[in-house]
Order: C-alpha cells, then structure tokens, then sequence
C-alpha cells in the first residue's frame, strides 16, 4: 500500500491547496480520532447525508449501513457513497469579518461501499467500533450473537480514493487590518465528556469503569 | 408557514421511527444549536459531502457554498442537496455490544440550493454566521466591504422539506441482559471550548472580548 494517496480529479484539494493532506498516515490518525461520521448517497438524483459510527480497520471504513442498507441489497456491485470525518478544532477570529474562520481537520473518502456479509468479519468491525469508542468495553458487556450479527447491517468502503483538509494556527487577515485595535486569536474547541449518568436500572454497587469515569478522546 | 413539516417518502423516519421530528420549532433549535453543517451532492452519480459553516435565518438555511459554488454557476435552477447537522450528545454503554448507541439529534434537510446573489442578502446571512457563533463579533470586527461580498459564495436552501431525529437517556437492553453485572449508563459529550489564544500579532493590551473569554456553545 503506497504511503501516499494518490489524488485524483475528485479528490484533489482545489481550494486552498496547500491544506490537503495526502499522507495515509495523516489521514489514518484523523479517521482515528473521530467516531461519528457523515455518509452520502443519491438517490434518483437526490442526495442524502446520514450520520452513523464508523471504524477504519486497516486500510478500510466500516460504518453501520441501516440508512443505505436497502438501497444496497438491490445493487450487488456496490452502491458509490462519500464517507466525511470532520473534527472541529477551533473558531478563528480575525480582525475582518471576512477572514473569521474554523481550525479543522477533514477526510473525504470516496469509492464503492458494500455490505460486509461474511459473521467473522462483522464481528471484527463491531469489536472496532467498540475498541475506538471505548477501549476495553469490549470485553466487559456481553458480546453478539449470530442473530444480533444477522440483524447489524455493516458497510465496508476500501481507502482508495482519499483526501484530508485542515486548518491550523492563527487568523490570517489582510495586512491593512492588522493594524485595528480588534482581538485576533483562535478559541479551541474540543469533545470533552461529562460525569458518567448511571442507568437507573443499573445496579449502585457496580463501579463506575475507568473509560467511563475518565472518559477522552 | 406550517407549525409541522409534512414527512415525504424522502424524509420520513423509517428506522425507529419513534425517534423522529417534524416539530418545526424543535428542528430549528437543534439547527440553531450547531454551526458546522455536512452539505451532500451528486455530481456524475457520485455523492459529495462536504463540511462547511451555517447559520438559519428564518426558514431558510445559510452555507458557505465555495465547494459548490462551481456546479451551481453552471445551474442556475438549483441543485439538488442534503444539508445535515449533528450534535452528538452522549455515548449510550449498554450491557450488551448489540444495544450500544449514541444520543444525538440530527436534521436532514432536502431541496435545491441557490446562490445567493444579492449582496445585501449575503451580508445578512454573514451577520447571522457571525452572531450565531459569536454574538457580538460582527459589530467589532471589520465589515465585509463589497469586494469580499462578491468573492464569498453562499448557498440559500429554504427549509421544506425537513425531518429530525434524537435519541435520549438510558440504554435499553434485553430483557434478559439487565441482570449482568456490566456497568450500563450514559456519558455525556459536549464540545467545550479551551482558554482563548492569541494571535501572536495582536497588541497584548487588547483584553480578550468576554465572547471568547467564555466561550459556550
């Protein structure tokens, strides 16, 4: 597998070139940091953009297909499909208006997704879910069984056609503006969880697992 | 304009269909909420969904068009789109793999975008990205001139065709897994934003707006 993605017509950063990112390593950590991502498909024309889990597994993308499963089992080959992961690092103020910006970091995924059929292999992308989400869940709750595995529609899209975004660093404002007396910076944002809420149903005496109770990503 | 939006056969919620919104009060907070929309397109039979900044002004929605401005140039009825935003809420631990999920809320709004063209309505729909990210901002930094009005391509696609969907609260497992001696609740997640930083070119004697300060989304 070459260590570079090899940009093509439909991937090749064209606006503000000098912010893709080719390098399957890059690209690797930014599909590893995040869980949710946005699938798109068309439909007669009409494209739809649904939000569902997703795991890379080698040099593939595992996401739960309930939206465009129906859609699937009627095209065998494969169904094209868009598979963005967006982070969003930071609001970037500037002195202007027009150069406010965001602090991000983007993969855009493109190629053929088909329904991963084979129970060994929906397995192994449920326990990549599991292990990204929350490393050691896994083998604490109770694992699936063949119905469950029956009854999980799962899509895989090989990394093929792949490209990253990101903006980093300070406001970039026109150099007429710097001289404005306006506070300039970035205002980081991040994912941070809260206090674990206990499922009311959940017997007190049971402690609290570390990945809960310390919870980052 | 109808207090419900009317659920077609494109944005009626099949899957848990409990889950479903088509409050328009209810939607047009979650859209009010968050600030980074997934915008899907179709060009040649393959999707694109591509991140981007929005604001919803009225019943119509706002986005920074520059990925598709280039098809739209060429169409001047519209073109067909997905705009789709997620707030991802929580991660839901069920005792078992197979009952794990996310609470989250999420809008899918279908239609054909246009270009907004009139620069007095892309100025109002700047100032409604501005103030909904950082109320108070716009009236501080420098006002878009009519050059950077003519340069920023925004997208306008009303709001007709629209459904939402959530999930909330605790997991739900079978019936016979709430015996198992596995932690089960919920952790919560929220974006948080982290201590301003800034821009290594602005005078230090400017104080940091209480906008940035305290920053909550």
């Amino acid at each position: 597998m070459a260590s570079t993605f090899e940009p093509t017509d439909r991937t090749r950063v064209l606006r503000e070139p000098h912010r893709g990112i080719y390098d399957r390593g890059a690209i690797y950590k930014i599909l590893d940091e995040g869980f949710v991502c946005h699938v798109g498909f068309a439909v007669d024309g009409q494209p739809y953009v649904i939000p569902t889990l997703y795991a890379r597994v080698g040099d593939a993308i595992y996401f739960h297909g309930s939206a465009a499963s129906r859609m699937l089992r009627t095209v065998s080959e494969g169904v094209p499909v868009c598979v963005t992961v967006t982070l969003t690092d930071g609001l970037v103020l500037a002195r202007s208006v027009f150069n406010h910006s965001m602090n991000y970091r983007s993969v855009v995924a493109l190629g053929k997704a088909v329904l991963a059929d084979d129970p060994a292999e929906k397995r192994e992308a449920l326990r990549a879910f599991a292990e990204k989400i929350l490393p050691g869940r896994w083998s604490e709750a109770r694992q699936p069984n063949e119905q469950e595995l029956k009854a999980t529609s799962i899509l895989r899209l090989p990394l093929a056609e792949v490209s990253g975004k990101m903006r980093t660093g300070a406001p970039l404002d026109d150099e007429a503006d710097y001289a404005l007396p306006v506070w300039a910076g970035v205002i980081p944002l991040r994912l941070a969880a809260g206090e674990p809420v206990r499922d009311p149903k959940c017997d007190a005496s049971l402690p609290v697992p570390s990945y809960a109770a310390h919870y980052k990503r």
